[in-house]
């Protein structure tokens, strides 16, 4: 039972280390087993007023939070209790060393699970931090199945930011019609696009105004939609873990008069900088700290504005901080954000993103491949799709496109792509980058912002820049291979690039695909397989569908 | 390759004559194997105007309908195009002799058919005559997954009757609430009702007024919800194919100043009668035969009123005969055909439907078990449920209810019941009756229809009567045993009884249940468990939920 002392105080540990990671993986005294049993269902519920057919965990939306310490072990038993569809619940964030079958991505890492069925999760939470769960299945995400993971530190282990209270705030956005209705859109030749949405969500609360409701059931005086009010201690610092699990929308956050100072993102400290407002994109969380140092007798909009696509929703108003006395709302109008369409602001916070000093685990200096990939749209036998490379046609996925022909501040000439098997097989151990490509979509003048999400890793943000990427100057010029951030999701913003690197050390077969529901069920995702001929015995409970029906056991 | 001409001509073969049947089953010179290769996707339609997602077979609802011949072999394969759900496919008549696997019923003969993935049912038509199929899952078949199987006589057999052209009419009841929200209703504490259709479909097509719809997508032009136009020639007669697939209502059918002679239901001729309308149950098939003999120069009504609940959906009227110019609409009211209410009326006509002469088998003058089964409503664990026999608690189900001291025509005083496991084991080859005693549900002063079907065999159809079934007198004065109607689907009338009787000589497991989708999914059914020792070896596509994880094989 050795504490490895050092690498828990270092806060994150990197996935090469491997030493240090199976010292890690031992349980410590203290660790303990979190089990929770849920039970996923369809629910009439009201999250912003208006009724809709929500999926619920034991009863709820967002589901209930699990909260562990570093080096818990964590088991799920989730029931599915859906009438007639199939379910599975991804631990976003978490990198599942061992337990790959338990990432519960459907049809890359596990069969779905079956109406009246019940699977059981477990893994261990190596890392504090803040982290999300979510239905990896169809839509489901969109239509509620979601919630937060709380990992802290060991007893006797400080972080190296001090708050008196630790606030959970998950941000989403919301549509009316079913997740149902808007795949078969996206599926529909004709295309049609789910549009912007109804409402967006602080902890599962929104508020639409019911007299645009129509037929629908709308009551702007249900408690479900009543706002989500923080009270605050004046003159305490409040942590809020920030976490957004947007089906489109790209946020920005905002607390009226309050100062933000960012320390967290994705599980790892960042070098604290401050904002007068936060960028988050679908997939990424942080952990920020305010102080309510404003003047207590009124109360402050919690704004939350849409960016990186034109808004077309009502800015969630009737949010705010409060003091513990209910005043009238805030005198003011809520924050209004950034301009929506301000690459260069929400560039610019993404390059503010550095390892907190005295967290720093740099890159390997070297990488042994580098796959590029165009985020591009592009139309597959009619259908309008996410593509990754403009138009190939092996089985094997490319490594790069056709940089010298290929105009990203265009649309495609020829947008007819064709499909491959997504799967790109990489040597264990090995040390990979990826260069995310942004390019105009299929509409004139569009280029959109997608979080990238990387499964069973982090990975290091080595830069971001606008335009092309130049394989010869950006690496030199533009990489940060000093003191990079770690994260699992990182945007690539419009007409822009993203390069990251990861050591392929995990064995299993792991997803990587933009964060956006719509996008991923689009295409826009590939799978990454390392080192499969050391992950051991599969769990039968994973098998059963496709060419595992033999495979399954009790 | 014997023709077994004498049973043949009898147009339909008793379950027990098991000789026949075998000779029956050797396909005969001209059998022939149907192939059908379906797609299940969800699409957005516009049935009645309404835009709503609907779950289509290639594309379209109804879907395509199967034309065979007696003696061939139907092969379906099933691809399942939707994204998160599973589902799977009843062919409601055919009574699966030899093949109890390809019935269809999810949870009793199969596993589901998860997404992707093909199931290949693969059955004999042994018989002539007019049958459905539907999805057998969840609420599915609410959703627009149904249609027609039409089985013709061999080669130089004739019908028992005439006509010049032969054309199906499909019935159904529409909601605009998804299934999934009107499942989750029903499920819900408290309960919420599905309340009325919001229109009535002929041949998939009804008519909503779209000033009603609110903010949801409505074009009243739109060619999907133009009226089913029947275009007759004058002097011909047409054998129309009329079937209920309605998830709810009772349905009157009328075709204004035509009458309508009965010559068949469910795979059975009827001994010749005439209406002027006609009543139709959820999950029943009729033929009728009807002569265009009135003035030429105008159109028609075909007019669908509900009967039984009180109506609150507006009449199809835009539906209506014409000749093959397409002249102004009737210019009449739609006939309003019976009071709803008037039970008697109902009750009469299942009185006058009998085998026709030339085609009767009489059934076993005895029986062997009785099994009644007392239809009322129930509470179970807080939930609104259609339960058998009022209260029990036993794990297997009971035989009869306690008739000295339950008083049909009152609620329940204490409405509570608790479950059984639903199984009737059944002696092989035995002769069962059942006594379906309709009782006051939860509501005061109401009964329901039940229109109850039977998987896996027809039934002789003993007898109909109001108020409370007496087992002594009703069996002399009331029974048909001289030349009852064989059936798969029979109606039992607010605060009546009906009795039929069948022969448990078809190995396998059985659904017998309320056609009603909610009623049925309220927990209206039980299953009948018979020879299941003479069942061969079950193929493994069936396999791979529940209790079968470990049997799947390909």
């Amino acid at each position: 039972m050795a504490r490895c002392r050092v690498p828990l105080l270092s806060g994150w540990i990197t996935p090469f280390i491997m030493g240090f990671l199976l010292c890690m993986s031992i349980p410590l005294a203290s660790a303990k087993v979190r089990r929770y049993r849920w039970e996923v269902t369809y629910e009439l519920q009201s999250p912003d007023c208006l009724e809709k057919l929500v999926i619920a965990i034991n009863g709820r939306t967002p589901g209930p939070t699990i909260m562990a310490q570093q080096g818990d072990t964590v088991i799920v038993e989730v029931k599915n209790g859906l009438l007639t569809e199939n379910t599975a619940i991804h631990w976003h964030g978490i990198r599942q060393i061992g337990t790959p079958w338990s990432d519960g991505t459907e049809g890359v890492t596990q069969c779905p699970i079956l109406p009246g069925e019940t699977f059981i999760y477990k893994f261990v939470v190596d890392r504090p931090g803040t982290y999300i769960y979510h239905a990896h299945y169809g839509m489901q995400r969109s239509a509620g199945l979601y919630g937060s993971i709380h990992v802290s530190l060991p007893d006797g282990i400080s972080e190296p930011f001090a708050y008196d209270y630790d606030r959970n705030i998950v941000l989403n956005d919301w549509w009316h019609k079913t997740t149902h209705e808007q795949a078969a859109g996206l599926s529909s030749i004709p295309f049609v696009w789910v549009k912007e949405p109804q409402s967006l969500l602080i902890n599962g609360r929104g508020w639409f105004n019911c007299s645009q409701a129509g037929t629908a059931v709308c009551n702007s005086t249900n408690p479900q939609c009543s706002p989500f009010v923080l009270t605050v201690v004046p003159g305490k610092t409040y942590r809020l873990r920030i976490s957004s699990l947007a089906s489109l929308s790209a946020f920005n956050f905002e607390i009226e008069g309050h100062n933000m100072t960012v320390v967290e993102t994705d599980g790892h400290y960042v070098e604290p900088f401050v904002v007068k407002n936060l960028n988050i994109y679908s997939g990424e969380t942080y952990s920020v700290l305010v102080v309510a140092d404003q003047e207590p007798s009124r109360n402050y909009w919690a704004a939350l504005n849409v960016v990186s696509r034109k808004p077309d929703t009502p800015p969630v108003s009737p949010s705010s901080t409060t003091t513990p006395t209910t005043p009238p709302p805030s005198p003011t109008a809520p924050p209004a954000g950034p301009l929506w369409n301000d690459t260069e602001y929400r560039l610019n916070q993404s390059l503010k993103i550095r390892a907190r000093r005295g967290y720093v685990y740099p890159p390997p200096t070297t990488t042994d491949r580098v796959i590029t990939l165009l985020n591009t749209q592009n139309r597959i036998d009619g259908h309008t799709r996410w593509a990754l490379h403009h138009t190939f046609s092996q089985s094997a996925p490319p490594e790069t496109y056709d940089r010298a022909n290929y105009d990203i501040f265009k649309q495609a000439a020829n947008p007819n792509a064709t499909y491959s098997d997504a799967v790109y097989r990489l040597k264990f151990n090995s040390t990979v980058d990826i260069i995310l490509q942004n390019a105009n979509s299929m509409v004139p003048n569009n280029s959109e912002t997608h979080p990238w999400h990387l499964h069973g890793h982090d990975f290091w943000v080595l830069g971001h820049g606008p335009g092309v990427f130049d394989p010869v100057n950006d690496p030199l010029r533009k990489y940060n291979l000093v003191d990079p951030i770690m994260k699992n999701t990182v945007a690539v913003h419009p007409y822009g690039w993203t390069a990251i690197r990861f050591v392929a050390d995990n064995p299993g077969v792991w997803a990587f695909h933009c964060h956006i529901e719509s996008h991923f069920f689009m295409g826009m995702g590939i799978v990454f397989e390392e080192g499969v001929e050391r992950v051991g015995r599969l769990p039968a409970a994973i098998m059963g569908c496709g060419d595992s029906h033999h495979l399954r056991r009790h």
